[in-house]
């Protein structure tokens, strides 16, 4: 492993999959075929297979300035990550494309990719092939993860139904909040800690998902990726559905509440469109609230009933007075 | 449809979705999850399924200004589906993420989007899912492709044997030549067309890499993307052998061989080491020339055998007069 003050140039192509082959382990199966032209998979007997893609493009998405590259080689699996666990599927294999600018100092590609083995030894997740190129521009990192599930358990965003509960797991804004933090110039290692990792090292709910999907109860999923109103609208776009959730309910840390002195100053658009929580929102018929609290407890994971689905079309949040509230924002656009 | 003048800015993310949408046909499948976390797809039973990327990355694979940006799409398909022809697969899904500079012209996306669909409409291929997002570098294009096959007729680089024929289809060189015609400022429409194209529309063999594998006649296969030199290598290195190949043998179109007035200035580095023919090389147990020639024929692709397996380690060429010769360069590198 060459020292400090290398490049990608330093090392070269070969150097570079050297590099990632040493932090991955190797599938023993004999009809692995890592090394040939196309990985060659086996799903196990009676799976679907789930596959979800994401991008990340430099100054776009991260800022390699706001953390560590380990931290951003953790995230950029966890959102993957995350998309199976909104669909209740187990991660098998990933794939990992990067596009590299030549001078990109070579410790930030060892630390990205230690991240990265880190958080797919958690998920039982195997590299099982990918492709690099260099980049006139930023740093991309391209990563398609593909799960699998029994067909009958996979839940979708397709099947919320009016009078539904709606719940979400652990808490929200936090990564919002962490992210403006980011951006005003505070970094990691200041007693802002847990907001800036929640934004910067976000924990998929795998495990609850997969619960979750094993339990039969829950009737449609999502992760909460471009921020809860837009994820619980997505749910009842494709349900011909609407949703009411109260602003009372929505599960705030103790370290979000705490940053705002006043109760009254609680940034309510900050929770509900702020995006990158990677929390799951769900529903389930009336009446489970118990046994989705015991899986709750199992996983280790909190969830809170927000609100219900409704039979009208519109997504509408509450303030504790009853009054409509308008958010200022409504989710994450790319463009 | 924007007109004109349009950037990508100026139709938004959803815009861009629908543009994708609009070009490409949904399957009706009712467990097809297109709009959910991820794409839910169903291998037909018996199958493995095989899993290739590919990112192309502006100004390090392709230059926007060489070609139209319809023949970029085709070839972005096309460089995905050559993987798995070179394993014999029959692709099914594929998945695109696009990172797109905000002033770039609508009409690019659009005429990229065209020409992937003819590709996948082509190839049977179904736009299973994807990510878009911001860029600011170039454009960089993300593709995984997915096919499947029945694991006993896949295709592998690891089986070759000594003594074994080593065969190719088409012709080479085609394309490096194409590439250096149009680095000299040539471009499409000229008299040199035929080769412009080699480089900027390569047909992925899939129909010959699929034929090929149910015969059950083939040993190791690869598709020929960084150079024959390079790629028979790999064969050579999984399947711990050698090779050794005749120059006179080497197939060379008639546009390439009139490109160079004297035969003794035909450029036989090129031919062999130049990248990106995405032509097939194979090999058999000596005795199925009829066979795999019948074959050929019926793919609609001619087949030359160029050399032989060996018990030694290394890849030889050698000059009509039996010395060896050493090439001027050995493959691609990416950084």
């Amino acid at each position: 492993m060459p020292g400090q003050g290398h490049t990608l140039s330093s090392i070269g192509e070969f150097g570079l999959i050297d590099e990632i082959r040493s932090r991955f382990s190797q599938p023993s199966a004999p009809d692995f075929g890592i090394g040939d032209d196309a990985a060659v998979l086996t799903p196990s007997a009676g799976m679907q297979i789930l596959v979800s893609t994401d991008l990340l493009s430099e100054q776009i998405h991260f800022d390699l300035d706001f953390g560590t590259a380990r931290l951003l080689g953790r995230k950029s699996l966890a959102v993957n990550l995350s998309d199976l666990a909104g669909m209740g599927a187990v991660p098998r294999w990933f794939f990992l494309s990067l596009s590299i600018p030549a001078n990109l100092p070579l410790e930030t590609i060892e630390g990205l990719l230690d991240g990265m083995a880190e958080q797919a030894k958690e998920y039982n997740c195997i590299l099982a092939g990918g492709d690099t190129c260099g980049s006139k521009g930023g740093l991309t990192i391209s990563i398609t993860i593909i799960g699998e599930q029994r067909p009958e358990l996979i839940l979708k965003r397709s099947r919320a139904l009016p009078d539904d509960d709606i719940w979400v797991s652990g808490s929200l804004g936090d990564s919002a909040l962490g992210l403006q933090l980011l951006s005003q110039g505070k970094r990691i290692n200041s007693r802002d800690d847990y907001l800036l990792l929640r934004h910067l090292d976000p924990t998929p709910r795998c495990n609850l998902g997969v619960k979750l999907a094993k339990s039969g109860l829950v009737n449609a999923m999502i992760d909460i990726s471009d921020g809860l109103l837009a994820d619980l609208g997505h749910i009842c776009e494709q349900s011909r559905c609407g949703a009411e959730i109260k602003l009372e309910n929505i599960p705030l840390s103790p370290t979000f509440i705490k940053h705002f002195n006043d109760p009254e100053t609680i940034p309510w658009s900050m929770a509900i469109t702020g995006g990158e929580d990677y929390e799951l929102c769900f529903t389930t018929a009336p009446g489970n609230h118990s046994a989705i609290k015991k899986i709750s407890k199992t996983a280790g994971i909190p969830v809170t009933v927000i609100g219900k689905v409704t039979n009208s079309r519109q997504v509408i949040a509450c303030l504790p007075n009853g009054n409509f509230f308008r958010p200022s924002a409504s989710g994450y656009t790319h463009f």
